[in-house]
């Protein structure tokens, strides 16, 4: 839990994302003692008990291990659609945007970016963009992508009223609905539900037990057992059958155990992050969006910081990724409160010293 | 030019679009004394004269005579880019949102649809959207998509220094331009230059002699020598590769002669049109968009007459397409002063029944 | 019909490819009285016919015109599987060797060549090769292609009671079969029998009226109704929606106006340019498989004349093509008795100077 | 490394494949050991000494860790080639037969398969199937496919001088060549070579560490740094990213360590198995395809067992693919002399009862 020294002897505490978590011992132990065997054949019993585990607290007949989350939202398009259709994703989507435009270039499919209310989509723009098929020369609709939490909108999370009515704008025009869920038991802390309550307004999803869950490597992808085969059928195309993969999925078991008091522990920093940054200067974080493991840091009015915010803040042993004007701070289980203290102490003297918001 | 005569006895005015605009005599004639060959090996004498031309017209050094302009536009971003490649085009541009996805199915590309004003991009956002190569899980844009004239934005003209604007921000990211110039010429026309004026500023062009230009069938790619070459074999590839295609290249060579003095009493009729509806109600149009043959006629103000504006004209004889709550007219040779004064008084008689605009 | 002057003044006889045929006097009256209308929207009269006529007489409920037989048959692919199927093909197949691989760049599929007999394929070959879908890492067999009569085999029919039997086993498979008809009607004036006879052997059909039929531009591609449908919105996605198209669609119903004694007459030229072909030497045609308008001269015994043999013909004004010790003659209507005199006075004074066969 | 045993009590010698192998002690104790970091920014040392390892061990210039031989070939191929390349393949090619078509549906590729000896290419044939790019409708030769050992052709191995002349022909005409090394290092005990020695052949290579090296999950890609900048990006596209993927490359590496000794056991076991089998009858077995750890018991002469053979043995607690009237036997560390006496014992009994073969 201790930071890593950096190279100058300094912490480092690394904000970049949360996919930089490593196993716990625990994962270590399971790793250890799992029993594996080819995969490939579903003959690795600790796959077939993972799988298991996500389709049922997914509420879902089946589920499928794969490498990587990029692999099982892009598994999951080549399941739902074939090429020419469109999907519609919000315009921050994960999926159109960082995932080298796979559901372009495998899975042939064009996407229709929506604006969203923080990463939110709304049901009647959703319902207004659907375009049936047969209708001459535009491509018809055939997948509404959601993700929640929202990534690149700060951790933001569609509340479930809202997920049912998405669900049911495209079930009523026949459209199936996947859900990114890299981050489906963040949204699942902020909501205080079960992760089925979440799933239940989708026809599949995708979860990844590397990030804040903190397993080594892996996502799964669940819906019902027809789409699963299908599913399966398309990850074995793409290279992501794996033999003895039972020494991964162990460690994801442990993750999945009880992942709701680790997370919700890296949700209260993340707060503590946000009030302390919107006290030095209420401009740099809108606080309403704070609701998982992710804080953006908007440096907007302070366009001199924006060359050199994250340069001082690695000078001083904090990592973080921006992106334009906007500096993004993960929260997991290898930082803590002194990691936030020095943030915040970083960010305060960063900004007072560049002068007063615009 | 008389107006055909509907079942129904009355004369039918067609504005849904000027791809229903049939070949003239002179084309027809034209086609009685094509000499043709077999343009699948280059030996239709008539195809090579009409690629020549084209490519003289929009200062190329070749140019492909394709069937649409659809195969067009796809043989371009085929021969522009690989699958996994982000093509940014403006939000309503006809090869995002009406060419069947083939960008992203065939080509396998995504787009990144940027909003333009009345169709028209934005270099500053356009330089601000391009991403390089080799950067993580990002989709390396490929191309930039021009559409002059824009038919969606109601035929608007991006002008030769927003043109050339364009094209340097593209340059100097290294990304080819391409212009769907379906309509080039109506944009000739208005701008009061060349075709070769427009087309510099692009690495590639496409440009229809089936729509205000009258000839029957087809479409031109030009571009460099070895752009061409690509685009010949990607033509061949999703089957444009035509036998005796002088037939329908005779015609196209007509339609290249003198195209401007139709086309410029078009865009007089589309004025006409639209200030009579400015007249009737200035909320129908926004008359500095009526730059060439389009006019859309925007209903918002008058909720009552969207579900009925198209089936009443329909009802004394005029055909328009009909969006949400936009109506188009488009103007073309089969179309005259007696089909405007048809518009506006139907037009009149329904707006004015509905109550004033809210 | 007379042969042309070449640059030397000597007669050209190009027996490259009966796609160099050259409309008719019938065929030019057709196109200057043709109705036209926009394809695009369904409107165009004489298209309409022509489909209609195509359904009929290939007895299938539906068909389209499209502007040329490769983008037939990719419509067809795409119509009938989704990326990662297998296609069952004969391994000199048209669509296998000469279309760009837009199976796989366009439609995804892979093909599995199966060595026919003389380009006709054997039932219990086919059945050995078929493979269900779901069977681990194997991809599916989607569609069977046959291709009747056969070009690179050197225009050889697949008998009515072959069709039947290969129809069969992918019928019990559940397998869709598609019909490369290029040269449908050389195989309908072989076999005797109608176009419906040896189409209902298949699901889907295309057939060209470029080639022997002498019509300028296209190709059609019959099959059910919903067969029908999705492959004109594949056509329409790879740009083959046609505007005017009636132009050259009325060429077309003329071509198909009655092309069996035309086709016979090149049949019997093919007969007598092989026979004196045998009579100069055995060795130089396989008398069995001259069926139809392709006469394949095979200089594997003489191979003192494979490099010199195509040159020494076009110095006479005659043009064949070659591949390997190969070379194809394929007769039309441009080609006579004189072009026949022609191509076996060189012929004979080259293989006889050349030396016995080995 | 004794035998399972089964649910009947009787031990399982599993003979399907050397995937089935599970990882060793010390892999297990490397796994434990492992410092990881996130793979998905380069931050996981032990995946980056592995990729160091393999580069070297290849003598490549770089290498990249992906968590399946099928991703391996995939992102090879899709680094190597554009849609519409024809990539020549040997028929029986893993690639071509049994990776789901995804040269096909993700790359946009199409195969040629030639028949080799053995599963060993023909230099001669290979360079008379090369085709240049720009010549009509032919679709370019774009890479040539090698594997060794060759796995359906029985393990196989390609010698050194063919590697080399196969390179040759392939460098130039300017194609590429990839080299599908699931069993590298079982041709590389074979040939009593260095894998660097095999390797020189080939512009790319794939090897796994999964089946006979017996390490859990994995294979590794190797080529110049301008490919492997292109595979890895690739790799990252399809879903390929893992991140604390340090935990499987630790026991990746000590599988490198010294591979050799193991395989030749299983080579070695191989042996005992062909001779014992050719003992009972010489047409069981082409003793000199019995280079490796595979052994092809052909029953094409004993056709009474081909339904039966499977489950004679399967019912001893022997398992083992059947592919047609071929048994396939995969050695592997967890088979020993007590499996080949309970095979050979099964097949005697078996074959005897069968009547001499025909």
């Amino acid at each position: 839990m201790a930071a890593d020294k950096g190279v100058s002897g300094k912490a480092i505490f690394d904000f970049r994302s949360d996919t930089v978590t490593k196993p716990t011992a625990a994962m270590m132990a399971a790793i250890a003692e799992a029993e594996v065997g080819d995969a490939g054949r579903g003959d690795d019993p600790t796959v077939n008990r993972l799988e298991a585990v996500a389709a049922k607290l997914t509420g879902k007949e089946d589920a499928l291990f794969v490498p990587s989350g990029t692999m099982g939202n892009l598994v999951a398009v080549l399941s739902h659609v074939t090429p020419g259709a469109e999907i519609i994703v919000e315009t921050g989507a994960h999926i159109y945007n960082s995932e080298l435009a796979s559901f372009a270039a495998v899975a042939g499919a064009m996407a229709r970016p929506l604006v969203g209310d923080d990463g939110i989509l709304d049901p009647i723009k959703v319902k207004a963009a659907i375009k049936r098929a047969g209708t001459g020369n535009i491509a018809p609709t055939g997948l509404l992508c959601l993700e929640n939490s929202h990534n690149s909108a700060g951790g933001t999370v569609t509340p479930l009223d809202r997920m049912a009515a998405l669900h049911a704008v495209a079930k009523e025009a026949g459209i199936p609905v996947h859900l990114d869920g890299a981050r489906l038991f963040n949204a699942v802390a902020f909501l205080d539900c079960s992760a089925a309550d979440v799933c239940r307004h989708a026809d599949s999803v995708m979860f990844c037990v590397s990030k804040g869950l903190s397993a080594p490597v892996g996502s799964l992808v669940a819906g019902d057992a027809a789409f699963i085969a299908k599913a399966r059928s398309k990850a074995r195309m793409v290279g992501g059958s794996m033999r003895q993969a039972g020494v991964i999925a162990a460690a994801a078991l442990v993750a999945l155990e009880d992942p709701l008091p680790g997370l919700r522990r890296d949700h209260r920093l993340a707060q503590r992050l946000a009030e302390g940054l919107a006290a030095i200067d209420p401009n740099l974080v809108r606080l309403e969006t704070v609701q998982t493991n992710i804080v953006n840091c908007t440096l907007d009015r302070f366009p001199a910081c924006v060359p050199t915010f994250v340069a001082v803040l690695k000078a001083r042993g904090i990592l973080v990724n921006q992106k334009g004007a906007t500096a993004r701070f993960v929260l997991h289980r290898h930082l803590d409160e002194t990691a936030i203290e020095a943030c915040l102490a970083t960010a305060e003297a960063t900004i007072k010293s560049s002068g007063r918001s615009a």
